[in-house]
């Protein structure tokens, strides 16, 4: 088990301005994250609008991660694409711009094919020709595709596979997915809402989006976790569960954005065809922040 | 909260012999469960095979089940059918024979209008004119329906309405919804495989599936918790989930009713159109069973 | 090919008045479609509230519309319940009561379980015991399963299975139905939408929703078919649709039984949990009906 | 209408050799389609693993489909990205590399959030930015995604989108739009089974997968539906059914690719997560070309 691989990781967010990526945005967010406690930034992923940026644009931001977070912090990319061949292409374009991990959803346009031995060869095609380790990534929502239980499991034996982040939330899948896997591999909950109980049944990580809304309470469960104070870890998480449905379940990315501007961090529009948030739903976030004390 | 509702209750199954239900083995079945030290039976539940057994068979089988179980544990009966008015009989009849408790999944066959307003329609009229308590089903695998969070803390406030059964799996849905209604609102796991977790979260029990096959096991790991063995409680856990698994997901009520018969319980045949289960998944099944010590 | 199964049947809906079935205006419905053309009618279908009413009152309304419905209509009954033993129990006893063909959907509650093999053991036990022929029925928009094409054909063989309603809309599976199973097999369409196209691509009648509302229209779109003026009838379906698709898709059966009322049958309200139908859709349905001159 | 939009186009595959696209054996395949009596051809389609194919490669095979197929046919490009930024970028790149129109499906990865509102902004912003026309495109079985209907007729008013493919294969839903959008719109089934029944109800011509496989065979039924030979165009529409069932349903690319060699153009592998064709599927796949004479 890596080290810097335990903790709180914020998949982040993607800041555009007039259309384009801001990268000076991009820089300043992080070094105001470098301050929390977070272990380390997912760029291009799920938050990241991964999606709507192109080749070259994701490798501008990753450069830019990879300077940004220090040494101290592990810079991972989102790096999918539907085929291996373009996805291999990409992976080694954002490892030499500094990307350490891959994180790697499955293909899903043609879903009624992804069985379980196109995904096998997908993924062992990708890591065998990775400049870097490949983590796989579960998240039903988007993809429609749940990586079954025995292809993680026999997956987690290539060498170049080094973990799994799992949004899809399902407490059973990591209970059985740890007890059935080398103690190294890597078992990230992608859900915030489920961080306290993930690290309690052998998660060693979380990758979240809260975590850039909440980088500073993320980081305190997890240390009140690892302290062996479980009583007020599981308190703390009964108080982020209802923001953090309203930023990943209910509205989305749009509201991530919302809270960051409202935070002090830059948020700022999505692109198109994400919509911004409507009036009730701001008044909405507004009010677990302040619940939570992390607005006025 | 009622103190009988806490610990492990099994989801029965009902036993057919030559297409008939068998009262004889079904009485049979829970005096040995009586021994394990589960808190009641779920009779005419989703294991049940509930939508094969008409209303005048159901009766037959909760009076039974109220017989034989003892004054010390507590009959629930699931009693749903798709209209409120239908329901409300079922409910009645079945109060009259014995049951304690109503369990009652959502209607389904009309799916595309079951939004928040007809499902608190529902419920609401169901638990105003019903004799016993009700207790909410959430059963989406099978009814693809989620009830809404905010719908569930709603009808919470209802009189007679005292619980929920929440077979979809999620900690994030439990960790709010008890945080959020009152301290009397029972929360039941339907899922064998986070049974430690759920616990942890503030379930105050677990109808089960799994309870048919291990319930020695289950209740224990219901006694490890509340004794404050959690590691042992999470080990027992870990244990526990592949044969919960194999029994709820990838082989159904079938796969049940063999493990029964292997362990000296009654099983016997499904009802058409569920098929009897093949020779590669018995072994699975054996092979689960026998790691567990529950046969030899 | 029966000649009474050739034409227009309109799936009734089920009337109630103070929570109880009215069969007095059941029968006055029945009667005045008896002079609209209608070749006969199904009771106890989806538009009938069927999973609502319970074998009792099932039977009282088959047995109403059968003394209705004179000698020259045929009654066909919703039968189905989930298991096969229901199912037939259910057949035999409404088949008694004077139905004449009993129309069959898929048990869906278990819909895991429900794969070739489960659904052809299910079809061919409830035709072996059936007292009244059996037609299929495709329905995937409640029952989440569409009943695999190589399945058709092979009960098709299936000397007490004589036909299928198919309301998933499909033109390519109507064409390769027909041009596979005998020509004695009757293929209904259950889409007023496509009637057009599904007569002039083999099907022998339809079963519809819509026929309650616009019978008139329905048989006249039949005849003008069958009389070789197609180019009128494409267009009289082009004006068909937008009113489909509301009572069909959009609202559902409240819908339909508040354009029937308009229409001087009666409708009433659903059974909850059906909600009636609010007064923006009323306005939407009127203009259909008066666009169609239906309605004044 | 542009007269050169109606009839049958091919979705063209794309040729990999090596893991590279081949450049030469898609000038060859077009060479030959030329002779067969196809209107154009679609490059980057469902069916040209356009999601496996990054940009410069898409403009690549743009540029050779735009010089092999001659003055006469016209080519139309996918062009779709999730983003309306990159999407835009793409449709414009591929329209100076020779593009005549841009077939572009909805975004999917976010799906939960593609409501009509976001669906409208994104449609609206590339066709307001798009070079070339615009021509929308449903297929739900890949996206999950059912583009509402009255957002066609909504969109149909923008002077840059000037059709729609549709490869849901609902018949319901052609009708509506052809009979509420200007005549001038384009539709275009995206369904080989469905061909005939399409025509017939106002489609102005089909985009086909099956067209690369049978292009006689689809411009034969196209020729003989315009010269009201509808008997024989229905009854090759029945023999079409099967093939375009294996092709586009049961199998997928690989089948087409597999029956493209077997007639003598060259398929070639997918690229992977695409698998080739097992030795039972190509027998069948053989079995149904052998049928309708399009091998010995």
């Amino acid at each position: 088990m890596d080290k810097r691989l335990r903790g709180i990781f914020a998949a982040l967010t993607t800041p555009f301005a007039e259309g384009r990526i801001s990268v000076e945005k991009f820089r300043e967010n992080i070094e105001k994250f470098n301050r929390t406690g977070l272990a380390g930034y997912v760029v291009m992923g799920s938050t990241g609008e991964a999606p709507f940026v192109d080749d070259e644009e994701s490798e501008i931001l990753v450069r830019e991660a990879r300077r940004a977070a220090g040494n101290d912090r592990v810079i991972i990319a989102g790096t999918a694409r539907d085929s291996a061949e373009w996805t291999v292409k990409v992976t080694n374009r954002l490892a030499r711009a500094g990307a350490q991990y891959a994180l790697i959803k499955p293909p899903s346009y043609y879903k009624s094919r992804m069985n379980y031995e196109a995904l096998k060869v997908y993924y062992s095609e990708v890591a065998d020709r990775a400049e870097i380790p490949v983590i796989l990534y579960n998240i039903p929502q988007n993809t429609q595709i749940w990586l079954p239980l025995e292809l993680v499991v026999d997956l987690s034996k290539h060498v170049n596979i080094i973990g799994l982040k799992e949004s899809g939330g399902s407490l059973a899948y990591l209970g059985e997915v740890v007890s059935r896997v080398s103690p190294d591999f890597h078992y990230f909950t992608g859900s915030g809402s489920i961080l306290y109980s993930a690290l309690d049944m052998g998660a060693c990580g979380a990758i979240l989006a809260l975590a850039n809304v909440a980088p500073e309470l993320c980081v305190r469960l997890y240390e009140l976790f690892t302290a062996g104070k479980k009583d007020e870890a599981r308190e703390l998480q009964y108080r982020l569960i209802p923001l953090n449905r309203a930023l990943t379940e209910t509205y989305g990315i749009a509201a991530v954005k919302y809270a960051l501007d409202r935070r002090g961090y830059y948020g700022g529009p999505c692109r198109p065809p994400l919509l911004s948030l409507e009036a009730g739903a701001r008044a909405e976030i507004e009010n677990y922040l302040r619940g939570l004390d992390l607005i006025n």
